[in-house]
Parts: C-alpha cells; sequence; structure tokens
C-alpha cells in the first residue's frame, strides 16, 4: 500500500474482529517495522512481546470490559520500555517517543496489512493492569508494558474520527499566522 | 512510495542539501501526513510551524554549529506542544506520544518524497534554544517546541545505522523466549 495511503487510511478501531488467526509472518512484518522506526541516538529502547498463544489472547482479551477489539483480538504486540528511563543524551531519555515512534510504524503496518488496531495505552496504566500483564508476559524487574495493540481482522467499518482542519494545526513561518 | 519501503528507506540524515527549495505543495503534504497521526483521546494536541522564508531559515541554520542538515535546510518543521501536559484521560497526558507519532508520520513523508531529515529535540533543550526558536516564531506563552525537522534535497549517501536484529528485540509470548 501506498505510504500516504496508509497514513489516510490508518484509524483506531474498537469493533469486533472476524474469528480468524493473524499468520506469524505478518506479526512479524508489523513488528519488524516497529523495529525500523528511528530513536533517539539510536538506542533502539522499545523491546516486543508479540502475544498469538490462544490461551494467553484469551486472557488478555477477557481483561476489557468494553473495547471489542480488546476483547475479540486474535494477537496483541506488548510494547516494553525501561521503568527508569535510560539517559542517552545530556541526561535526557528518549523511550517515550522511541516507543510512539515503533507504535506508529506498526499501525500503518497493520492498516496496509488489512488488520485493524487501536493504540492501548492509558488503560494500561489504571488498576495495575500493565504490571500484571507484565508479569503474564514474564518481563524482568527493570521492564514495563506501555502499550499494547490488539489485531485481528476487522469485521465492522472502520470510521475515522473528526479531525481539525489544516489551518487550525498549521502555519507558516509565525503561530496562527500563514497559509 | 510503497509502506513498507518508506520504512525501510526512512535514515536520519545528518549530511548537506542541494540549494534547492522545498515546494509549499511538499511541504504542506509533509504536515498534513502529521496531522494525520492518531492522538490519545483524539485530542490533536501537536501543531507545527512550517519555515519556509529564506531569511528565518538562515537564521534557524546559523544556530547550529555541526549537523550539516541543520546548518543547510531548505525548510524546517517546528512541533509544538504544551508546556503544561494536558489532561485528556484519566489525568494522563498523551502529548509527547502524539508529538512523537506526528514526527514520524512526517519523516515517512518526506522520505517518500525524496527528501532527508533527522529528529531534532535534545538539541532544544539545550542552552535555551526552544525558547530562542519559539520567540522567533511567535509561540504564544502556554506552548513550547519540542521537535525540529530539517529538510531538504540530501546531496550525501543517507546510510543506515546498524541496527540490533529481530530476535534480540521482540520474542513471541514471553519475554526473551519464543521466536
Amino acid at each position: 500500500m501506498d505510504l500516504f495511503e496508509a497514513i489516510k487510511k490508518r484509524h483506531s478501531y474498537r469493533g469486533g474482529f472476524e474469528d480468524k488467526p493473524v499468520p506469524r509472518a505478518h506479526l512479524r512484518q508489523i513488528v519488524q517495522a516497529g523495529l525500523d522506526a528511528p530513536s533517539g541516538c539510536n538506542a533502539q529502547t522499545p523491546r516486543f512481546v508479540i502475544v498469538d498463544d490462544p490461551a494467553l489472547v484469551r486472557t488478555l482479551a477477557g481483561m476489557h470490559d468494553r473495547n471489542k477489539a480488546m476483547q475479540q483480538a486474535r494477537a496483541f504486540i506488548a510494547c516494553i520500555i525501561d521503568k527508569e528511563p535510560p539517559a542517552v543524551y545530556q541526561g535526557m531519555s528518549f523511550q517515550i517517543e522511541d516507543c510512539a515512534a515503533a507504535v506508529e510504524n506498526m499501525l500503518l503496518a497493520i492498516t496496509a496489512l488489512g488488520y485493524g488496531s487501536v493504540w492501548v495505552d492509558g488503560w494500561l496504566r489504571i488498576d495495575g493492569r500493565a504490571e500484571i500483564i507484565g508479569n503474564m508476559l514474564g518481563l524482568p524487574a527493570g521492564k514495563c508494558l506501555r502499550v499494547l495493540l490488539p489485531i485481528g481482522l476487522p469485521c465492522e467499518e472502520i470510521k475515522p474520527p473528526a479531525k481539525k482542519p489544516f489551518d487550525q494545526r498549521a502555519w507558516f513561518n509565525a503561530w496562527e499566522q500563514g497559509q
């Protein structure tokens, strides 16, 4: 799929999924897109655990009470960062940015391959969910789950959200000035 | 350009640029890719100031003493966030992630259109550079410059950095286990 088409077609999907598995070749291709993302000082901070074991998928899926994409996911990608942000440049860490860039690459890859997903982040930070899932995945003490991507073949329409137009968010040469 | 080709070809570029302007149609297309990126709760937090005024471009370019892509940039995209992170979900803010996802979309668009760039972040946070440039761009008091993307047509080879292989960063179903 053309890059700009993938960017336009990528939308958060919270609907149901068809009862079809996601082949490992596709899961690897999606995660490779995440590995290819940029990272501050090329530190390549994010790590990924791909969940496709049916029992583990069912356990994760059962944790959400509302989001159908989570409840019916056929696979998950768990994005892992450090609990203590690693300084890579003048005392600064870029692991949040590294992880987000990798997630965006993976969401575009998911779109291009015909799957649907949604960036699950804040929900993990409530009621110790990130830690519970991190324990299921065998994360070592210094690592934590930051983002979870449920994946499957959408069986509902993927609807674009309302977005502000260009001239409300971007200008030439000065804030809120040139168009 | 195919999505996966753009992802593979995107590398940080710190070399020189040809003495050719970047047309506004391309700058708009690149920034639109950033606007199309996902954001936590669809809050669409990042804003963008596109710098292509020749005098302003020269001033920004003159601030860096080493990075040729900054020194010879023909245009810049300044990515703006809030100084006080806005809570959008259960007291959490996702503006760093929103901005990073938008930057990654723009870097892919830059690659697909044949330009080069590099994600400039930490350098801005030293010696008050983000504030100095923010003032030049007329940012209001609550906003700050987070990321700067220099853009131009590369006149040197874009070399990929060394990257860890898949099995050192990604596993199936358990940390450092299945391949």
